[in-house]
């Protein structure tokens, strides 16, 4: 089996393990590939007995988490109808981790959702492979911003300006010609400012969310668990504040 | 002549004469019924042959404001073909403006598109009628704030939690049944806040845009200089600062 | 209590006392102010002990039916969830009905999702009051079609062509400056082509429909019946091809 | 050089050669990697001085088509500023091409913008390498069809009740997890019938359209000429009905 595949399974599962709660009301299934051992372990306590989903509904934070609950066969609701911390938990993934926990979300370009159920949510739980973890975020990704279409120039001069070594519009690839659209209708940009101290992420965040046709950043501050599994099969438990 | 119309026709006519210059690159032409008469204004200059607008394209803040332009025959371009301050001048209204010329605007859910304008131009002046002075902003208007649909609830349940006596999402009344959109794709909420002190707008505003789900607060704080017209044709003009 | 209320309560019960079945497994709720008088009708009998609703859900059409399906406690489930003919029934209001059951529907630019309901249902029920039958569609109402936005010019242009007598961008009112736009992100036509013989209905839907720019029409050809309130409590129930 | 652009350079410059008019008011510029060289030849002949762009606008049918107006510091105007046929030409590539100049387009998931402009064009003129030429469409290309979101289900559906072999959901790829969102903020779907016979491609387009949920088809039957370009650098015409 694919070292990639051992270090995703053996976060994704142990995560599941660690924290699911058969009580639970409703839980968030976030993006990425590691999220997708999070719900084969569901279904599989759930087929081998050892838990019900009866009572539990399951909250996508977008179209693939929305087809990975739909085939496992899991009831699923929209984040839209719930308010305040409605949301038990969410196992989640990230693009990149820092230290203290902070992560850099919207490779997908889903960040807006992602972080609408993650702030809903009263535990936030990461999953991911251990390529994704950095002494400062920055190092290996840019941060996703999406904005509203006609705000593009204004916010690629507004960022220049505040620092930004590189602003590029993301681009649709072969799916679609010029930019990608988010499932809210907006562009996304990929901004590097360099290496982030884990102290400035939340400050960084909120200079780029003050500004007019910014609609969300990729800049996470609140998991408080990550689990990070290793090609070697093994895996560690990160914790903020620890 | 009614005397609503009276007191719009003059400031509007006043910002004009003592702001527009044939040699601007480009105007923003805002929204309200008071922009109406500064379009009005420049037109006659053009037809009595005092200025030419050969030169000077013509950008809209949103519908309403695209139809005056082209209705008038003055060239029109889109904000999005500018960046940083490339307008010289917009010439705006508002629903409701204090002492210190914080505006609250948003009541035709425009509210983006006026503020990216505005932040665009080298100069922001109001034109309004004595009916929208108030001492605090809030006294007559609530705050129109645009958000992304499927944050609804938890923004409502943010913005209770910071003090809201009231949050109301905007309905289409009429012409569409269930909530308005805006030419973003996005909601609106109406809130009250009760009597803002002038000093305590931008952090109003800040706190308020830093929320997951908003895209932008109908709370402007940059203006320059408001043409406000009176009921018996006189017209004064506000300074901030002064 | 007042004639309209007499005249739509009367429809709404009557429909869902002939049609309601428990063991319906999905039943789509529709717009407009018949319809309330439904979903008040299902609450009764479920209180009343005399159907339960377990096994159902309810699908809206709009903001409006979803408010409406959750205040009256109702479980509920999105149409992007459904496929085929996975609707059991569907209960909907009308602007105007003609005597072969045709309708225009669009008042409140739902349109595009009353159809998309209506099409995924085995059974499509009106109810409506009694000033909603005309003789021929048109005599009453304008057609609303939903269009794309860059392509507003050209539909205008195309419809005119088409022979119709009067076509406005509808506008927003007081609610939003500028244009309506619908939960798709789209504008709205209201056109008039006069009173349309019951026999070319279908044909003059598909005539605008193969428009490009044309998302959808209010035209509506499929239903089987007709509940109809009368002012004076009564009411008549009209059948396709009767 | 890469004999694939021979091919496109060949066609693309002949087009332009053949077709363009200095007293054009307004060229429609479409999408894909050969239209790039009739911008080419544009720029060209306008530097060469043996034409001026003057009194004429560039319209494009999308982001990418935009870049390349504004790239060649060609004057720029949306389709949404015209209406009837006010665009004198339009220039744009093509997926497949059968022997009757029927097309597929909308690879880049833009051809709602490009069908709109092209009918807003007095004359359409197709300009490709030779790889694009088939006997039948279909035999190369799945048809992209541009739909609601909510009416994905319904849609996929019909088009398989309808017969299509296949029907997949164009995915975002790695720009974008989940589906593709067009600049209208919908869904692309791919759908395969197998090859379509020249005579029968307009009823087929018509079929599609009339879908509840289907806002455009990737199929065009109005190109008037195409300009094929050949691996040995030449080129050949076809015309509509020869």
């Amino acid at each position: 089996m694919d070292k990639i595949v051992i270090a995703k399974r053996s976060a994704g599962y142990r995560a599941i393990d660690d924290h699911y709660n058969p009580n639970f009301k409703a839980v968030g299934i976030g993006s990425g590939t590691t999220v997708v051992y999070c719900v084969e372990r569901i279904r599989q306590l759930v087929e081998e007995g050892k838990i019900s989903t009866k009572d539990t509904v399951f909250v996508p934070t977008g179209f693939q988490s929305k087809d990975l609950i739909l085939a496992a066969g899991l009831p699923m609701r929209n984040i839209d109808q719930f308010s305040g911390k409605g949301l038990d938990i969410v196992f989640d993934g990230a693009d990149e981790i820092d230290s203290d926990l902070n992560c850099i979300k919207g490779g997908g370009a889903c960040q807006f959702q992602e972080k609408l159920v993650g702030l809903s949510a009263k535990k936030f739980v990461i999953v991911a492979d251990e390529s994704k973890i950095s002494q400062k975020l920055g190092e290996k990704h840019a941060i996703p911003i999406e904005i509203v279409p006609p705000a593009l120039n204004k916010v690629i001069a507004d960022l220049t300006e505040m620092g930004a070594d590189n602003v590029v519009l993301r681009n649709g690839g072969k799916s679609k010609a010029g930019p990608v659209i988010t499932d809210n209708g907006n562009f996304v940009l990929d901004v590097e400012f360099g290496a982030i101290e884990p102290g400035l992420v939340n400050e960084m965040h909120r200079s780029i969310k003050l500004l007019t046709g910014v609609v969300e950043t990729g800049l996470f501050s609140y998991a408080s668990e990550a689990y990070i599994g290793n090609y070697d099969g093994g895996y560690s438990i990160l914790k903020r504040g620890s």
